[in-house]
């Protein structure tokens, strides 16, 4: 029985590093059980990949912000700097993240006025077997999650919305690019 | 010189700690500095923070979501394992936050249709001197992150919206309660 | 419908806070959800566990520890301080895990000669409210794959065994003592 | 004399990297110094590493480990996600190990009956300078040791045993493979 | 035998957890091993430390950095907030250091000119079982690298030093007080 | 307006990327805003930096530390492999640094009389597309902290000082070499 028992335990992963992953699905493996999918025949090019999300703050909050960012930006340089270290730190977020070599991370903010928000733009690049989607994403979550914190203070009803993907381009899927949905629900 | 260069340095930190921080803006000092604001007099008590998030996906890729959970749950199990790390690892990500002994996470997810979504909230305790909201709020974002990257593959205009706070207890502001966003935006 | 969708993943958290855990299976909640396990409630008392484990390696190789550790000590002090790094970063690997504010470690190696092993013992003491079993297993584990990377060149076959708790102290389940698998199996 | 204090510290460094590591050694350097032994001179291959390990348990533990991943699964899938992310952190764990972009990692789980255990086997591969040995033997361990926590509370005696490396590919050292010591011990 | 070999093993750190340290070496036990110190015993009381340091650069980087803070304060306040973020990491860095829940962290930098200099000032505050000079002294050491690395292309010759404790109370010790070693050397 | 809010911030990163930053400012754009320099089209070369510091003690704490270095040597085998951890972990700490593969790191230590002090040098290497000044002075700085943390408690005044580049090589910038700062104050 040993051996009944070892055998698939041993020989599962082998056989199944060729089980086809079911359609589209990568990161579920033929059984649906999650894996962290093998990149390791993957060309290595330039990825480029673009994020954005929102904070919906208050007027008064926008202000504070505004008027501080003019003065010394420290709420924005605070957010700026969270959203940076996170996009390096993705793939110890996010489970079936590959670790990457990022090259460059720039993250932009602007200030808008109807609803007030702080936009959060986020730009990562790599040159990898992968995409760098999920850095870009997770740097403008984390930068807004740190506008929350620095505001909640005198604003609790903050909402964070619209993060998404932007641009992406680099890799086997080639570039993909899209309006984002704050500019349709905002029509 | 050397006296006149050191004596601000010296004792701008000692004489700051008592300076008033301005009104209500407690990650900022007089001077508009960011700061980790000392909560080393605010009292121990019982925290208890709410927070949602959605993430909005086609109805395809709920389909795909759901037949999954109901088969193995994996989508969705391995993106509560990814919220409770990330809410253990909140003040190392978002910088003006404490290091807090967390002593509970439950993240729970629901499958909604119109708009096809996943919702997710997740509730963080402890006992310590400051709440717990950022790190609700960093559970559900890395939860949601988390389906965006193993939905991703199929589904590249996933959008995480409505991420926000629902419910606070414990401390000095007390309870905190709201509406989503979402359930207004939805009417 | 929105209201239909919302209720339930809204209140599930709170109802379930509330709701009994399955007897005894206390990390996986009344729906076999994985969770973590409230202890705001529980006891800050003095909690104290010891793990060992065995790395069996090759007589060659447990000459060279010896002959290295006699002369610079190196292959073990270098295990020992990657043993209490590890305990302190269980919580971030162990997902249901707790923050602890851990008060000691220590670790100690033993070299054995039938059959040829490191034995690691590792003691990790708090004041919390919940145990260090995993603290302490963590710490020897660490140890242990440090001494089998350090070894492994010139030793491919070393097998790390017999992991697991030998004594804990602290909080309601009271103390728990055992004699180790080893002793048992080497009769 | 600070010429003398200072020429060997400055010296050495430049001079040892040149320096021979004692035979087969790779982890310490000619004086019995530990060190993070240089790979910048190895070839870029392919490599892959197989490592296993065996948690334990009562028949009680496993029947209801087993009821539950029929059920949901949750206890082997929070496992395989700790594992996952455990192999991606092997490097800042593991003092000598070198950061590896690892290109994928799979675990698989099996219940066997005599004695009750659960078996768990992981595969890293990588592309780059160095093998991924320690990176499957971390999976592993992490995976047992969260198997060990989700279960301690209904079954204190638990052992995590027979961890180590069943196959590995690549390099200069070409392949490797062994029989693992349970199914030698197991007859 | 293996009793033999089992007993110091099981033993040693049991016996050993009362063993008077040697005097005042609170880091390395009888035998000369590094440990982990126990603090467990000690009282919590409220812990202050501010430690500080200098960065000499050229008098152009120090205009450069001059233009910039007046501008947007860039460079220090991104070197503000790897300050106050590698406080927090220091448990996880030093490692006979404990995890400590910090309560405050204060960074402040002057520019100095003769010789051209950035001062950076850390306070770090505390309510724990130990001090926090390591917090302090971390923080000062990565705010002066994250100085030197975003200067580092315009200045190659950058020097931190005079990286040493200020100011520390609280705890059995009380309060210490010194003056700067750059105060002395200037003269 | 919504259309004038969004603009900006979705197009700025991407013209952006082909903004030329000031003149050799490499880590601020030119707007003044801190950013992660991209290095995606720099060629990967063989790098090579080594830095070194200055712990300066006390006498008596200098006889300690040779005692038990000669004894055990484990206040700076502590020492060096937390500074080896350190630099692992430097994109991790300082926010503009890229995440390296790094393939080798060495410290080494030296005690020197006249002042009493542990002199550090840290040499790292990587084959990359940036250089690895910043970690090699990260592992003097992890190492001297630790250093200082194993003695504080016998010795307050300990001082890091002259922690800065000694060498490095590779990359566009080639070659640069300098004395240490204490050779020439130590004249």
């Amino acid at each position: 029985m040993g051996k009944k028992a070892e055998k698939p335990s041993t020989n599962k992963p082998v056989s199944r590093a060729t089980v086809p992953v079911s359609k589209g699905w990568t990161h579920v493996d033929s059984k649906g059980q999650a894996r962290m999918v093998n990149i390791g025949t993957k060309k290595i090019t330039r990825r480029k990949a673009i994020a954005s999300g929102t904070v919906r703050v208050k007027a008064e909050t926008l202000r504070r912000i505004k008027d501080n960012s003019l003065k010394k930006g420290d709420v924005l340089s605070v957010a700026k700097v969270s959203g940076i270290l996170a996009a390096k730190r993705t793939y110890d977020l996010i489970p079936m993240c590959h670790p990457i070599r990022i090259t460059g991370v720039e993250l932009s903010f602007s200030l808008g006025q109807a609803p007030p928000r702080v936009d959060i733009v986020a730009q990562v690049e790599a040159t990898d077997r992968t995409g760098v989607e999920m850095e870009a994403l997770m740097a403008v979550a984390a930068a807004a999650l740190t506008v929350y914190d620095m505001c909640k203070a005198v604003d609790r009803g903050i909402q964070i919305t619209d993060l998404g993907l932007i641009k992406k381009s680099g890799g086997k899927s080639g570039i993909y690019l899209r309006k984002r949905l704050s500019q349709v629900t905002m029509k």
